[in-house]
């Protein structure tokens, strides 16, 4: 038994959420691409003024926080409904990412210090 | 044993493979939220003169189905980054944010037909 | 003597505006890019959820008609702001994109009924 | 007589563009949003992993100056062909927008030293 919410399950509670309040007309792939974007804009814009150290001190404080929870979670919601109207396997699509990023950025030896 | 990648797992990947090469300067919270912002764009670009019709058919091209797939992956691993970064628990915030909505747009009734 | 608005006279108030509130410091071109892009998605937010027939309507109605004025408007105010402290000339660089895709995309024929 | 290209000439320029190419059934609002977001976002792409000083200098190097001339462009383009089709005048609403923001954000006097 696991208390740890799991990605599968809250993609099936989002799934459940949406058709229950009949949102799924609007779910379209570009409403929820279009959606995705504005959401990922409200994430930014929490940081938008602030210094390097204001922005990585942002958890510090709880309503700032509280912000950046909520956003990084509406991020994650419409990824994962935008993946389930087209079928994507959201995680299988990051796995073959990061082995293709493995090829393209070769892992520099320990004498390489060139930076990427 | 499990051969599905696992949320946590990519995660350290992504860690591993940023450290390996040397990017943790430029991974600060707001660098990150800016590279989050732009892929969400790039996957939305793809869509952005599509009909409806077009849009749903995205997968059915193996171009537009290897882009969309590509787009939804760095858009996961900027996500997992910036929670890393800001020690952020990315799927207990979406469970959270699922609790509140499900109390903020209550489940209509089986007689109810208002939309939302 | 007119009293239409002028764009280099709207770009210089945007200066004085900054200045005297001392926000100089705040508006780098990064800072200034992002803010262009978190006010490109504030007016993108107000169409994520409507059908072309609602967008269409969207001026219409006073509040969202105001709301679309006012995003208009931030969006060109930071693209003046950030031409500004780049030393960017905005008309002239219009100017020039027209002219570029004024050949790479020639103007089809009258029989010419094959679509962009 | 004047050079200068003057902006009602060049959002005619542009109302031209597309209907020479028959653009318009995809230049409705929603998509010209959309194309605008998207530009937007290609503009801070060139400014996402630049420390402060690059980002002031990126007007020195002659690609990076042209990248950002042209996506500035293109972001006014989308911008005008937006308001074009929604019959917005796009410098009156920022003349408004500069009016409401002197009464937010009353300036300060000689002995102020309060920030933003």
């Amino acid at each position: 038994m696991t208390e740890r919410p799991d990605l599968a399950a809250l993609q099936q509670r989002l799934v459940a959420f949406a058709a229950a309040r009949r949102w799924e007309p609007y779910h379209t792939p570009k409403n929820l691409a279009v959606a995705l974007s504005v959401e990922a804009s409200e994430l930014l814009e929490i940081f938008q003024w602030l210094t390097p150290e204001q922005a990585a001190a942002v958890m510090d404080d709880a309503e700032s926080a509280h912000r950046v929870r909520d956003e990084v979670a509406d991020v994650l919601a419409y990824l994962l409904q935008f993946c389930e109207v087209l079928g994507v396997d959201l995680l299988a699509a990051l796995a073959a990412k990061i082995d293709r990023n493995e090829e393209r950025f070769p892992r520099p030896g320990p004498a390489d210090h060139s930076s990427g």
